[in-house]
Formats: C-alpha cells, structure tokens, sequence
C-alpha cells in the first residue's frame, strides 16, 4: 500500500529552554516520513534547495523513506527559525525564509499517482488541491493546515475539505476554521463540510478523534522531559497514516489503534531536537510505547455492588 | 464506610456566556457531597450563615448527604462572585465575602471521627490540619488546596502533605507548589513530599493519577455544552471517594475506577448552574456516562503483522 506525504522538507533553527539547534532537518514531510518509516514505507513529495543536506536526508533512506521524487531546484531551502517559550507552551517565529519552496508546485510522478494513502502536510491549501488532482483513486486522504490558510484561503479549503477524508488540525485550528471554541463542534462541524474522520491535536494533552459513530480520545505519552515540542503533530500524521497503510484496514477499531501509532510517534518526536530520537529507536521501542499507552488509560468496569 | 468531608458551604454568584445565577448552591462541601451522594452517603463539617437557604440542602438530605454536623453561626453566609469568559476557559473572582466562614474551625463530632474516608476540601491548610487531629484512624485522606494557600501558608501545607494520602489539586497549583511546570514531574515532587498518590486535574482536557508504581489518564468526557465549570473539581473528589468509600476497596485497579467516577461527576456538574444537573440524574445515568468513558479510551492492541 503506497503510502504518500507532500510537504516542506525545511532546516529549523530552534532554540527551547534545554538547547538550541541551527539549520537541522525539520519541515512536515520530514517528521511525518521519518516517524512513519518505523512502520511502513512512505514516498515523499517536495522540494529541497541546493544548500540541503542530502546526506542527512539519505540516512533515512534504508529505514524506508523514498525521496526520489523530491525536486532539487536552484536556490535556498525552505528555512523556519523559532523559539519556544520556558515551559514550551508557547513558541514565536522568528524567521520564515521560504526559498525555493516559494515557486513549488507538486508533481505526482506516474508511479506514485496510485498511491493509497496520501497525507497533505501543511501547505498552501491550492497546492493540496493540485495534489488531489494528481492521484488517482486513493484509499485515504488525510490533511493538515494551520492558521494562516485558515485566514487566507478559506475557500480553497472549504473546496479542499469536500475531497479528504480526514481533517487532522490541532484545536486552535479546529476553532478557528469551525468559529466553534468547543472543539467536539468543531469536529462536528468539521464533518459537516465532508471529512468522514476529524482529528483534533491538543499538544500535551492528547489527540481527539470524532466520526460520525463516535469519539476516541487518546491523553499524550507522560513525559517528564519533553525537549522540543517541533514536528510533534506531523510524526503524530506519520504514524497514524503508516499504521493504516501497512495494516490496510479502515475500520473503525484500526482507526483507534493509528491514533495510538500517531501519539506514540508524537512522543518520540519532543525527546529531542529535530527527528534526532527517531535514530535511536526502532519497532520495539514503538511497540513499547503502544503497550505503555494502553497501559496509561486501562480501566475495567465492575458490575455495581 | 463513613465518608466525610469539610469545606465551604456557599453561595455563588455566577456569570458565563449562557446566563448568570444569583446566591445559588455552591462551595466544595456541597458540590463534593451532592456528587458523592449519587454514589455514598456523606456527612458534612462547614458552616452556614443565618441566611442560608436550608430548604435547599434539605433536598439533599434524602439522597444521602448528612448535613447534622454543619454549624448554624449568626451572620452572613460564605459568598462568591465570579464571571467566565466566553470561552469558559478564564474565570474572573468579581467577590469574595467569608461571612461566617472568616471564624470557622471545624469540630468533627464524636461519631464522625471514626470516619474512614476524608475529604479536606480547600480551606485553609491550619483548618486541614485541625481536621486530621480529630479524626482516628481514617483510611483514606484526599485533600485539595488552591495557589492562595501555596503562596501564603506554604509551611502549613508541607506539614499536612505528610499526613494525607492523596493530594488532588489542579494543573496550576500542582506547578506553583512543586516549582515545576512538568506536571508529571510535579506529581512526582508531590508522592516525595508523602501521599501515596497525585491527582492533578487539567480541566476539559481530563485528570491524572500518579503514584510510585504507575500513571492513569481519564480524558475529561467530550461535552458539546458546557454551561459552567464552578465545582467539577469538587464534583470529581465527590465522585473519586464516593467510589471508593462504597467500595472498600483501595486496590491500584479500584483507584482508576474511582478516577473515572471522578470524571462522570465533574462532567455532570459542568453542564449546569450549581448543583442543579444532579438533582436530573440518579444512578443510572452515572452508569452509563462511566460506560461512555470506557468507550471513549477503549483500544486494542493488536500483534504486529
């Protein structure tokens, strides 16, 4: 089952309480194709510029992310430059340089534009819609977006929220696209517009899914050391979307566990800068994780005395 | 299984987005033991002024709360005022008078010094303390405080969390008190400093359990109509003991049962002014809202293909 992610491939410089990184590998189809590598293999979509390092990009090669269709274009690579706040609850940009990214235009290559699982980082909302163009008959498209689209090109996004599956935006986003501060109207609302699935991303607290059946809440992994909250949401999309590709089943209680996948993902994302924890790990300490989520919320409900 | 708990009797001026109410039931004794009633029988230690209106803890009375051991002082009743924001996420004290309470120090009768399970709810922490003096041999002591008494009689409250069992305060006052805004490694802090186990609610998003062995998260239950926060803490204490007073049974697996009636009765009174949604339900509907949570975690883990 291919699975596909288009989205910036970027070099973050990020500063948190606990260090700073220049320069490292982030962007959203970076983070998602490195967390859902350790599940299943992910082709990527995007653009890099001639000042990328591809070595690094290349490490993760063997573990299952195809970068061949990413465009090498002349000029810088997409640059994001952030700093995050004491107690991580808050980050400011302090720089955006777009590069080449400024010019691209996805191009779905032939033997890509079957792909069954197609995930639309956080891009321009008309290029998500190029995108969807492109492929064929896909299984599931699962899609993010962030403020900024929300502010500028709501209609684009309204046309674009008729042709996905799932909405996956953290709650900020959901209020805001929805104008519903409660987030299960949001989600409600959000299904309204077409998606079958809303997934809502609340950062340290946990990830709400809603259909029309029902509502899954998975809490975040219990961290007592969270690094660098960057990239957390779309290694969350990368697990949830490579658990679903690799098991091929869409129902409902395989949905429940993706989201566990993505939280696990998302776990492992903030233990360090950029997509450094996802070096030291491989399928057992996800399974780990998994079991440990499971662990974290079992309860049993005992007939009334 | 005696059940008791101190804490204030009020009456609470609220203001939210949905409407306002005026001198209405409110305090963490009366959402604590309301709650619990639907579970337990409870006995209540406060005070009430001679313009608090009986009749309507009368009401009570027949479910199960024990109201005998209140004082009847001259004076004004304990009152506060408060005002929501739209989002219900921010609360404003607009007034606090203490009234009667400003000279309250809680005698525990002869009969309910035997009480095995005690709920000190948030007063101040020498009025906590003086209620342990009295009681014998409690089984179980939870206790509540509030960032005003961190700040101001910090001291005080390091004696008494050698001498409760679980300490259960929220997010805020579980950073302000450890100095740590991890709030697992605050839980942490906390079991350090003596109780066997934190309870550190985080609000809409839900509650956490930490103890030396493990870590429990019950998501708060996903509402699409919110009319008030005041009093689901107290609510979740009531629900949190009631389970376990009627059970008898301290076991890790009862606590997380305990936690997740917490959660139903915080849930119950969040969706109306004061107490007013419990006098609509009974057992039943508690079942089935702690049934609805099981469904809302509910994930298997499946072997790996």
């Amino acid at each position: 089952m291919t699975l596909l992610v288009v989205g910036s491939i970027a070099l973050d410089s990020v500063t948190t309480p606990f260090g700073e990184t220049a320069d490292a590998l982030g962007g959203s189809a970076v983070f998602f194709s490195v967390a859902a590598s350790l599940l299943h293999p992910v082709s990527v979509v995007g653009v890099i510029g001639d000042d990328y390092p591809i070595a690094e990009l290349d490490r993760w090669t063997e573990r299952g992310v195809d970068w061949s269709a990413v465009e090498h274009a002349k000029g810088e690579s997409f640059r994001w430059k952030g700093r995050y706040s004491y107690d991580l609850q808050n980050r400011e940009t302090l720089e955006t340089r777009l590069g080449v990214f400024a010019d691209f235009q996805p191009k779905i290559s032939d033997h890509l534009r079957d792909s069954r699982y197609v995930f639309l980082g956080n891009i321009d909302p008309e290029l998500q819609l190029m995108v969807l163009d492109q492929v064929r008959k896909p299984e599931l498209v699962v899609c993010d977006t962030m403020n900024y689209w929300i502010q500028s090109k709501r209609d684009v996004l309204m046309d674009l929220l008729g042709r996905i599956d799932v909405l996956m935006v953290n709650d900020s986003e959901a209020r805001e696209l929805s104008g519903d501060w409660n987030v299960y109207r949001a989600a409600r609302w959000i299904l309204a517009q077409g998606p079958s699935m809303a997934v809502v991303k609340q950062g340290e607290y946990g990830a709400v899914l809603v259909d029309k059946q029902s509502t899954f809440y998975i809490p975040a992994y219990p961290l007592e050391e969270v690094f660098d909250p960057t990239g957390a949401g779309d290694a969350f999309a990368g697990g949830f979307m490579a658990h679903l590709a690799r098991t091929g089943d869409l129902t409902a209680h395989n949905v429940r566990r993706a989201m566990v996948y993505g939280s696990a993902m998302g776990s492992f994302a903030v233990e360090a800068f950029s997509v450094n924890r996802f070096h030291e790990i491989g399928h057992p300490e996800v399974t780990d994780r998994v079991r440990a989520f499971a662990d974290l919320v079992r309860f049993d409900i005992q007939p009334d005395p």
